[in-house]
């Protein structure tokens, strides 16, 4: 992702307190009660500049939705478009994915979403990838019995990755697509990267990768 | 696979008993005393014309590896390959791959190899691909103790659906590779297909699937 250094964006998200939460901690075990009755609750994880998570909401006005992004460049893009779509069921976390237990209280999410992620291709890296085990046990303690993670890339190393990792840690993986613009999907909404890289021809590969337990 | 009907095969694999097991029955638990003091036995699933097993042969002495095949067309093919290259460690059975059980006894088996298995693309024929949870019942009945499945195909749809069968019945997935011929493995011994689709740039997807237990 390219990131423009952008000094003003820190205030400027702070003063958005209604899209950017400033005080995550406060609301885990909190949110459905705080924002409305929302029938589930999604996080994504990276989530970048929020075209996603802006389209997934306006898709699914039931359904709340939390994006967690640490650049607060691209943070700022996210809160842009959350505002001028007056999408009340999108929030977003200026903050890192490492922290997430601290914002949300075990079983409270029903489902992740992981886009695009960075792939951090040397195995020194492995441990910094969102799909490496230490991240799995994160989510499935903040996930409901049995949730899933939804997962795109166009890095067929990652890929290749996370598919080792997920039945690893003994997922089970429905969905699985290996050129998911050929699939003939539907409602698929479309990433900043996805629509960039699906221009090029490249392949996108999916999978939904549910917990066990 | 192209079948050319030879009516004379049945007789002619008959007659080379020391490379097609006429009594497979009796060898259950008995392969490696009847055949040599081998290290491990491996077993091709759907060998065809035993391109990938003859070569396999060649380059692991030390290892036996039994070939399965229904139709006797190809699997004439493969016998002659295998009496020409004078492979003593590579046998051929002219069996269906359901009855399995009947010819290795439980934990006999060290490996398993399925390579362009026919993916019966309909939902309704599920229960014939030699991914299906029956089947891989029966592998694991069979292998050793944690035992793998090394699995190569050139069909989408069916390594999409492998992914999911592999992770539903538990299975690690090791090796994952999206485009076998450009991921710089070695030692890749080919079979037919893969040199036939290889040559026009298809991919070939590869996994290696290990039982938990």
């Amino acid at each position: 992702m390219r990131l423009r250094h952008k000094p003003w964006a820190s205030d400027e998200l702070k003063k958005r307190d209604h899209i950017v939460i400033q005080n995550p901690k406060e609301m885990a075990g909190n949110w459905k009660q705080t924002f409305g009755d929302y029938d589930e609750i999604h996080v994504e994880v990276g989530t970048g500049k929020g075209k996603f998570l802006a389209g997934m909401g306006e898709l699914h006005p039931n359904i709340l939705y939390i994006g967690v992004e640490k650049y607060q460049s691209v943070l700022y893009t996210a809160m842009e478009r959350v505002e001028e779509a007056g999408l009340n069921n999108v929030k977003l976390l200026s903050q890192d994915v490492a922290d997430l237990a601290d914002f949300f209280a075990p079983g409270e999410v029903n489902r992740f979403y992981i886009n695009f992620t960075d792939p951090w291709p040397k195995s020194r890296h492995e441990k910094r990838r969102l799909t490496y085990k230490s991240f799995l046990a994160l989510y499935e303690n903040l996930l409901v019995k049995q949730g899933e993670i939804h997962f795109k890339t166009d890095n067929q190393g990652l890929f290749e990755y996370s598919l080792h990792s997920f039945s690893l840690y003994g997922m089970i993986l429905n969905q699985v697509s290996l050129n998911l613009h050929e699939s003939g999907i539907e409602g698929n909404v479309m990433t900043e990267y996805e629509e960039k890289f699906s221009k090029k021809q490249m392949r996108i590969y999916r999978c939904e990768a549910k917990f066990r337990n």
